[in-house]
């Protein structure tokens, strides 16, 4: 298959960013006026297979609490304010979301990021941001919905250690061993989740700056391209530094401006990593359902892993 | 049982909104701390049969896209704006949102109406609402989210007319004929959705202010204890004006601050109503995935239903 | 004098607040509708001269820079963002302003404080506070701008120390001794400014919570009374704790809701003061210029003391 | 004197605006750090002076109303909502702001706008504008308050018609005219308020689009140069459309970007004329206080004009 050989090159030759970005781009893949990118290989038939995981009933919701008071990790908190009703006999409030930044759980729409001044399916950025929000890529479409099946790469189980240092970076022999201890394969239209433990550690380490971020090494996005994941997640993105000064983030960049791969920063996976382990298996129906937020560059979300 | 015997005594009689409360309430059902309310009626085993309604995989996301500018029927949109990045490559924005009114598909915390001075589990209002939001019945408890069987009640589908008028009461013989009409019956730990048709209506009659609205009558309120029902929602909600001018919304009443019934306000049923046409079938796996906002009031919800 | 004997009496017998606000209430005073209170003290007359107090043009803007990170001492600051502009060329930003507490310079309008029930001019406050804002007593009266004398009285400079200890109490014959001190007396349609050195102590002693305050003591209100103060600022207010339990802020509460005294809070003293020290005279001409903002419940201020 | 001669050569040649921008540069007049731009043209000998304008003690607050309804007119209007607050006793609210647009009272910083890459003082736009405010030239510099002279320019008045037309262009034979009908003379470190008649206008035509709008021709800033204003404000800024597609607000860039001119846009001039009018006087004491926001692009104010 071209994609196979296409991403073995990469990995061979270690690209550059853009020359990555070309050879993994999906532009004009499902249309040119796409905007839904890789969650065009979740099929219904995919998600009857996926709703057929459903063995015991139990739901984990993977989403953080939203931080609504600044702390040194969250410069930049919501803002959450009770509202005054007259009639006294209800409670209403105003909330405040920046659906960005390394803690709320959030998913990024395609038009999110550019990369050399074009986003997804090749539209100008210039053309593509405005005002009032973004004329294309926006989180309205993948607002449909996602419902299919979840698995958990959860590297330091796999690796029989607690939680991966502060900056390790996680290579496609890390996800692969990882499918190899769950007995699962990553195929076209799941959701990739990888575990690094980073709450795990931070309970150990406490709170440190996220701008040196243990997560995937380059090698890693022709992998997600090449098993044509519908969308990835987990408490990790790329590793920070990424050791790209021009492009800081690569898989951002590449994944959403060229791939249209639909990221979602920070799914709590803790909680998820034992209720597998305690289920004995790493695959699940995962269910999300973005807000219909009109023109936003992502949404809050809380994703439901259904076992 | 008593409860139905409860429910059959309060149709005879046409209760006081108060009396069908104390007639109605779950106080200390499921303990005296208990934040879910009604959906303690879904267990996993709910949720396992639920999951295996899914025979095609057709997905509907039954909420509404956000309202960002003031319309006369909207005067309280919500606030949008694009933010700012330094690294030019990347969108972000900032919204506001209000979870409740007439327009955006929400769900409501237990803490969000009080009756007589108490909310849910009879803890005393003045104590839940503070400053700073919800101290007991915020929306952070039903965040772990719901996944069981949504039943969709297509009143005007099963009476042969597009949509009800302005102002229609909805009462328990709908409801019923409906069920009859689909072939389901709403079970324990069901999520009831009622479509009067109001879109279908405003096609024809352009919008219309929501101060007359057609929903259920004061009947189906036990009707949806009796059948313990996890959650109700649809295109409407109480019909109004409801006739009690001391309490005008007596389903959010009773609902929340009695029977603890969570509430999932504005579910866009019409597209809902078309699936369920075309599927054949009124059942389907409902997934509502809560924001986890921290002593908030709602959250709003897009409902996905899965067939 | 009226005013004079009921202050008198005032001081004498340590009325209950409640009884205070009736002794010195303003309620008609100037029409029935009046929602400027004191404001009305100051004529084009009193203006006239306090512009001849300017005689070398230096001006003192006495507010604080607005907050916009959160603080132990301030846990709710502003809400700063930078709009994104597609021109390129400009830069806009949007600004949450709550023109209340303990940090932000501000202007209270009347409507802002009810005392058993009723605001300023006997209103009901069930009335003049709804879900929109102030019906009455909001700050748009207000706005119509403060041109007048202002005295600074400056208490630990006219006791030859650097600052009152946290918690101090002021009472009349501080006032009157600073008053002496300065060479200046108040009179009707003044603003009177309080300095207890709360920002020369913090440097000291680092910034401390605001629960412990000095401040205003009790006879202080009826003083202002019967010197037909325009109105009250500083970097004080009532003492906190004031020692009554129900009115937990005598002068606020009898202040606004009784008298229509307007209120400035936290007035920026310590460069006037030393402007004061320099010039040579306590007294100068004071502009402030509440925002129109309909139905606020204050704005926030910056005062200009023109010397 | 020089600067005349650079403004007559411009008028008489009609340069481009980067042309103008060289001309009228004030870069490094005030020192190369300078924020203040030609509010340094208001020393204490002008305030002094200004104030000795006060004969009456007539006070005109010259702002409008903010507008917190969404029209066409105004499709981005503020946000105010009425908070919470668990005492029961008082109201509070919160506002959000953008100081910028065609309706709200604001002043601009020097940084709110760029030409050709710089603002004032030649500061690259790109180091100026981050992601948290304005790194230079920002409105803080500006609070230390504004207390000069202001001279009403009337321009429908001096002609004898009630209001100028949509899109009417005003020249310096104009404002000389305006001079002359007034008998002043705008000097050094006055504020230029500039009618037009635009609400005037609209009473009889209704509101109209902001996008043709009357205003001052290119020649009027070579002459605000020559004249050394402090600040320029009214009913009215540029005439729009300026005729220039790169540069459509040339007297915003070349002002703000090149003159370091702080502009006071949408001053409420109906009554301040009508006031002018019964004074027999077009000049008075002007007193201006934006608000302390740090890295603010602008503020919204409340003009004081004392006569």
């Amino acid at each position: 298959m071209s994609d196979s050989k296409a991403s073995g090159a990469v990995s061979a030759e270690a690209r550059s960013v853009p020359e990555l970005g070309a050879a993994l781009s999906n532009t004009g893949r499902w249309g040119e006026d796409d905007e839904k990118g890789t969650l065009n290989f979740i099929t219904a038939e995919h998600t009857l297979r996926a709703a057929r995981l459903v063995k015991t009933g139990r739901t984990v919701a993977a989403s953080h609490p939203f931080v609504m008071e600044a702390t040194p990790a969250k410069p930049r908190p919501g803002w959450h304010r009770m509202l005054y009703r007259e009639n006294g006999t209800s409670a209403c409030d105003a909330i405040m979301i920046e659906p960005h930044g390394s803690e709320i759980t959030h998913i990024d729409a395609l038009g999110h990021v550019s990369m050399d001044g074009t986003v997804y399916n090749e539209r100008p950025f210039s053309q593509v941001i405005t005002r009032d929000g973004l004329a294309f890529g926006s989180v309205l479409p993948l607002a449909e919905g996602i419902a299919t099946r979840g698995v958990l790469l959860d590297i330091p189980a796999s690796r029989g250690v607690d939680f991966l240092e502060r900056g390790a970076e996680v290579n496609v022999a890390d996800l692969e061993r990882a499918e190899e201890w769950a007995g699962v394969r990553v195929d076209a239209g799941d959701a990739v989740i990888v575990r690094t433990g980073l709450e795990a550690r931070e309970r150990v380490t406490g709170p440190m700056p996220h701008d040196v971020r243990s997560g995937l090494g380059r090698d890693c996005i022709a992998w997600l391209h090449e098993r044509s994941a519908a969308t990835f997640g987990g408490d990790c993105f790329e590793r920070l530094p990424s050791g790209d000064e021009k492009y800081t983030h690569p898989l951002h960049s590449v994944g959403l401006a060229r791939m249209g791969l639909v990221l979602i920063d920070n799914i709590a996976v803790e909680d998820l990593s034992a209720a597998c382990a305690e289920e004995l298996r790493w695959e699940f129906f995962f269910v999300v359902a973005p807000l219909r937020i009109p023109k936003a560059t992502g949404s809050p979300v809380n994703p439901l892993c259904i076992f």
